[in-house]
């Protein structure tokens, strides 16, 4: 998407043809700044203090980590060391094993000679299904949107509510949850955007906002707390977010807050849409109260980061000294809350019947 | 409540007997000071700056600041020239208004040489008649929670979530959400709370941790998004929070974020309770939809002040440049999702017939 007029994805070939530039998210939504990833220590570096973040980032940026690395050394002693060095800076991102894996595959039954080009083939092949998945995302929201405009008076504006960020910004390009907001907005839709701030660590205030700004989407940023208010008075038209995790029953994992957002959106008649690419899909899991949730650090509710007036970065805290505080990073909302899941291949209702319907081959 | 082990009201006469000391709550949850308010100037800055807050403190403050008048110059036009100067202070503030006139009802016709005994009489009992009030609903709430505590393992803690600050230190003592806790406490019914921050102003982050850490009473501080998964785990009891206004058919007007809290209470079976003096009931008002939301600054949003290593405290801005903000200041809970309201009289069910039974004299 655009930034101050300027197309850019989230990672790029440099001029040089082999290195590879990133924007650094860790300086955003403060200042934008993109920096170059030169060795595979550069790209291991990348992924650890999360200047990339975002599931299909991360791999796509340890993709092109392995495509250096093979560069400076084409063993497979190389490669495997690689491959582990960097599978072990997110332990925790499945879709970081799963690219790494990919390189692997594409690489590892080839002459060392041919090793080089294959994998850079790979990891740009990676990043373009990446931008063609969130497109057809897009796609296939955007008629949902046309279809709220389409009842609407001429002109008049449709008001969708997102949580979090699913954004460009975490993928290559478009996003899941925003790829339809921007495909309405780029074909002259009047779309606004309420941005949930997304607290604890405001993804939403700092990054949803940031891109959708960026890009010239009108937008507005409101608490977490404000969502329900907005839906009463009618000033809601959709909701749509993204998601860490769907179960084979529908359930969806994603940032904690997201329940509420869907309760607010049932009891007001809101259509609540969660946007995802078929990866996502748990066909091992039947029930979205399996999903094990994970407890973060206190400090991400007890502190918080911002600018000072002269433009320094500093971090205050903000609580009364001595509370504790829980921070459950994800919470589950219930498939009868949610209208549709939209995939690449189209939207399911959230049931077992209907993913099954869209993805029979399963797992 | 106690701070520290010593008990303190919100204000307090001094040892002089004339002059009154406050905690300046502009200074909480960073710092704990108190300061003496030796003229009517004095109160009326206290009210201004909200050093002090709270609507039944703000009344206490300013019939202290008309004592302080009188005792400088007892004559009629003092007395209506300082009333209307302290009213101006908080245009808004119904129960600041309500005070004044309390208090020129208590000394206009009296000499001018029984003026300032008769004013420090009323102030005195208006203070007292605010911490009877808040200790009658923590009576019946406390009935609530011992009733919770009886269906549980001995020994067992009772979790309680609130929402904003509806706490002792907006009162004179006990507080409205916050009594029936306070009472369990001190009785020695394990009760743990869980505060919501309360974006944007965090009002449960700053001033409820702080009076509940002071007093001593387990709690853990978690982000507005957190309420819905620790309801969906079986991880809170009951809800309890304050209320700005109650309509006569039992709809609840309070801090943005209350209805959203309200829906998961309801999704998951936990009781939600509103309490209040029933001075906040409207009688003149049908349906909660009538109420007008006071829209606030963005500034709210998009800016957070906190403590820096040093001690320093200091504004930041925590948001994407350039991006607005709306910022409701209040949402409409509909009574149909509330289970019972605490007043002074007891618990009515949040219908117009529970109210009318309780209050059968009305407004």
């Amino acid at each position: 998407m655009k930034i101050n007029g300027r197309h850019y994805r989230t990672i790029w070939l440099a001029a040089d043809g082999w290195s590879v530039e990133v924007i650094d998210q860790t300086r955003l939504p403060h200042r934008f700044e993109t920096i170059g990833l030169r060795s595979v220590d550069d790209a291991a570096r990348a992924i650890k203090t999360m200047q990339v973040r975002g599931a299909p980032l991360i791999g796509v940026t340890a993709a092109y980590g392995v495509c250096m690395a093979l560069r400076e050394d084409a063993s497979d002693a190389s490669l495997d060391r690689r491959i582990a060095f960097l599978a072990e800076q997110r332990p925790t991102a499945v879709n970081l094993r799963w690219a790494l894996e990919e390189m692997r595959k594409a690489v590892q039954n080839l002459p060392h000679d041919r090793r080089v080009g294959a994998a850079y083939a790979r990891a740009a092949k990676m990043a373009d299904d990446d931008v063609e998945t969130c497109r057809r995302i897009g796609q296939h929201g955007l008629a949902v949107i046309e279809a709220i405009a389409a009842k609407k008076k001429p002109g008049e504006t449709v008001n969708v509510l997102t949580h979090c960020n699913a954004g460009w910004i975490a993928c290559v390009d478009w996003g899941t949850a925003t790829a339809p907001i921007y495909m309405a907005h780029d074909k002259g839709i009047k779309v606004h955007v309420w941005v949930d701030e997304t607290r604890p660590r405001n993804q939403g205030a700092a990054l949803t906002a940031y891109e959708l700004g960026a890009h010239g989407v009108p937008h507005t940023i409101v608490v977490d707390n404000a969502g329900g208010h907005l839906m009463q008075h009618g000033k809601v038209d959709m909701c749509i977010v993204g998601t860490d995790r769907v179960t084979a029953n529908g359930d969806v994992a994603n940032k904690i807050g997201t329940y509420l957002k869907a309760l607010a959106a049932k009891d007001n008649g809101v259509p609540f849409y969660v946007a995802l690419p078929h990866t996502t899909i748990d066909w091992t899991m039947d029930d979205g109260r399996e999903i094990e949730i994970e407890e973060r650090s206190a400090d991400e509710v007890l502190k918080m980061p911002g600018r000072l007036p002269d433009g320094a970065v500093v971090t205050v805290e903000i609580a009364a000294p001595g509370s504790g505080a829980a921070n459950p990073g994800f919470d589950v909302t219930p498939a009868r809350l949610v209208t549709g899941l939209i995939t690449e291949r189209g939207i399911a209702p959230a049931t077992r019947d209907g993913l099954r319907k869209l993805y029979p081959e399963g797992a």
